[in-house]
This record gives structure tokens, C-alpha cells and sequence, in this order.
């Protein structure tokens, strides 16, 4: 079974979370809180030398990071794969655009202004500058939605999961999401997939991490 | 035909070309001059609205962006691919350490400290510490190196390839290599490989892009 090492809020957290729900796989998640400096504690080091979750152990005790592999693992060979050479690698156009025009600027932006705003004072500038770069994405992502209902077209998949990991808490992040009615409109289509579960949910059946590796 | 819009020198174009050669493909090179403003120009922006290279075209007009990405279209089918879910996973983790942990430190060091170190007066605090993150990333691939033969193992792949492209061109960014000895001993591995060509033979038979492209 699963192993998914995770932190409450988190959005790459949450892309392994719903894929492994959706697909009805059975995993258990166990919540490494990072406010608390768990995730670069030598305990969970030992687990992840990275210390950076997600962090994903398979039955076989195999480990891996990076939240979008992880959807190739735990998808393969189900109907949220793409299906060809040509949509796998538009897949992965798709996920590295995520990881490096989307993600380094929402997540920031909503961690220093939303999740732990004590810790934003004084940052305003560097959060302003992440919300216009997030925004130059966003940009990008709803000229493509506006031709396709997901990302690779008629069909839900991995590819959206990891979009919407991140781009769903946009507002969060002090993004006026109405801006991209493409996006909004997507979003709603992947609310209504089967199997959806939110973010809040994420944690909800969770062991701490820390109650079963006390130093 | 493949046609690759790439410009000289650069390690995220190098890879889709080396992955071409290596598989004895057809294809040709367009050169799009990134010092003179191509990549941002109108004519480039017609083909990509990204404005951003490498970029892949395919015999069926398909374009495509991200170098990683690239790689799983041109290889599919190849013995250069993963072949398990677990490999695509663990080839994917390191694609995006890749693009997260060395390509954005090494690229801006070495193009703003060697190739255009003039645009690089008066950024030298901001060099130094693109050196000592992607250095952070070296540590990192010099220890999964000092176990494997290549990214995967036993078998040179995709995975080497997109390493490759930033890394072997580390001492460029002022760089130590020596430091990363195991980094070293690969990077000669993967010059021994069949079809390995070097990053300067990129350009050498392209044609022009603004030559067919003029206002």
C-alpha cells in the first residue's frame, strides 16, 4: 500500500491525494507538518534525504518525489494516462510549464500572504512580484482552455490534476481568478469528476508523522 | 521531418538534439538568435507564442515546448525510454529536479558570467549565489552517481540526456567540477556513448530562422 509523507494545504500534496482517490487505490497519508520544521528534521531526512514533501513509498519501500512523477506512477495504466507518444509529451510540456511558470509563483505568494502571513511582512514587494508572474501563467493557461475542455482536450487526466494542484488556490494566493474565465470554467469541469475530493480532505484521515519517529 | 528552432550553445536545446542524433533521425536546425531578440520577435511568435526555444516541430504540425518534454516524444519506442512505470517515475523525478534544482542556477550563471558577460556587470552577487544553489543540486546527483552508472542504473536514457545538457556545461558557470567526482565520471560515460555529439556541432549545419522568416 501507499505511502503518501504530506502537509496540510499543500497543492503539490495534494495532486498524488486526489489522483490516488480518484482511482480508488488504497494508501494511507501521514502528515509531516512543515510550519513545525518537520520536513527538515534528521527523523524525516532519514526518509527523504531531500526533506520535501510530497514524498511518495511504495509497497515495494521504493520512494520518490516530485509530485507530477508520482501521478505517472500511481496512474499508469488507467483511464487518467494519456494515451500516445504525442499526448504524453504534451502531458509534460503541460506539468514542467506548471513547475516553473505557475507553482515557484503561486505557492510563495499564497504561503507568504495566506498560510503564514506573520512570516510575509515585509515581503510585499517579492509577493506582488510573484502574484503578476503567476498571472503572466495563468495567462497563457486560459488562452489554452478556452479551445479545450482539459488540458489534453475531451478528457480528463493526470495532466489537469497537476494544473489544478496549484491553480485552484489562485485566489489564495491574492489572484482575482475571474480574470481567466477559461481557467474558472475548467476548474468547475474537474470539481465535477468523479471521485473528487477536496484539499481540505487531504489531511483529514492522517497520522502525524512525528508520533511514530520521536528522536 | 522534425524541425528543432534552437539557438547556439544552449543546454536545454542541446538535449533534443543530442536524443535526434543518437537515434539517427531525421531533422533539421533552424538557428534562432536569442542575443539578437528573435526568440521574443513577432515572426518566431507566430510559430511559438511563447517565444521561447528549444522548440519541436513535427512532420504533422504539431509544435512543441519543454526540452524534457521533447525527449519523450523523439525516444518513444526507443532503448533510450524508461520501460517501467517505476522508471518513467523515477526518470520524471529527476527531470524536474533537473529543471527546479540545476537549470535554473547553471543557465543564468554561465550565460550572464560567460556567454554575454557584459549584460553580467554588476549581477556578480546574483551569480555567486546561482553557483551555490546549483552547486547544492551537484551534491545531490554526485551521490545518486556515486551508486549508479547512469540516471537509471545500469542503462543510458532520456534521463542522462536532460541532465546532461546543464551539468556538462557546469564549469562554464564558474563552476568547480572536480568537486563532483562522480558527476565526472558519468559525464564521460555518456560521451562514450553511440552518436554522442558535442553541444558545438548544435548550429553547425542550421540555416537562419530570421533568413525565412523576414518582416
Amino acid at each position: 500500500m501507499y505511502v503518501l509523507y504530506a502537509t496540510r494545504g499543500s497543492g503539490n500534496c495534494f495532486k498524488p491525494f486526489l489522483t490516488l482517490c480518484q482511482l480508488s487505490i488504497s494508501f494511507s497519508v501521514l502528515e509531516v507538518d512543515v510550519l513545525k520544521g518537520e520536513t527538515r528534521g534528521d527523523a524525516f531526512r532519514r526518509i527523504n534525504p531531500a526533506g520535501a514533501v510530497p514524498y511518495l513509498m511504495t509497497t515495494q519501500g521504493v520512494g520518490l518525489g516530485e509530485s507530477n512523477a508520482m501521478l505517472w506512477l500511481i496512474a499508469d495504466g488507467s483511464s487518467l494516462m494519456p494515451q500516445t507518444a504525442l499526448e504524453r509529451a504534451k502531458s509534460l510540456q503541460w506539468m514542467f510549464f506548471e513547475q516553473s511558470k505557475l507553482e515557484p509563483h503561486i505557492s510563495p505568494a499564497r504561503f507568504l500572504g495566506h498560510i503564514a502571513p506573520h512570516l510575509g511582512k515585509g515581503r510585499e514587494a517579492d509577493i506582488a512580484a510573484w502574484r503578476e508572474k503567476a498571472r503572466a501563467g495563468l495567462a497563457t493557461l486560459d488562452a489554452h482552455l478556452a479551445g479545450n475542455a482539459f488540458m489534453l482536450g475531451d478528457r480528463y487526466g493526470i495532466t489537469d490534476i497537476a494544473l489544478y494542484g496549484y491553480v485552484h488556490v489562485g485566489d489564495e494566493a491574492g489572484i482575482a481568478m475571474q480574470d481567466f474565465p477559461s481557467v474558472c470554467s475548467w476548474m468547475e469541469r474537474v470539481r465535477e469528476q468523479p471521485g473528487y475530493v477536496p484539499l481540505s480532505e487531504l489531511c483529514s484521515t492522517a497520522k502525524p508523522f512525528a508520533a511514530g519517529h520521536a528522536a
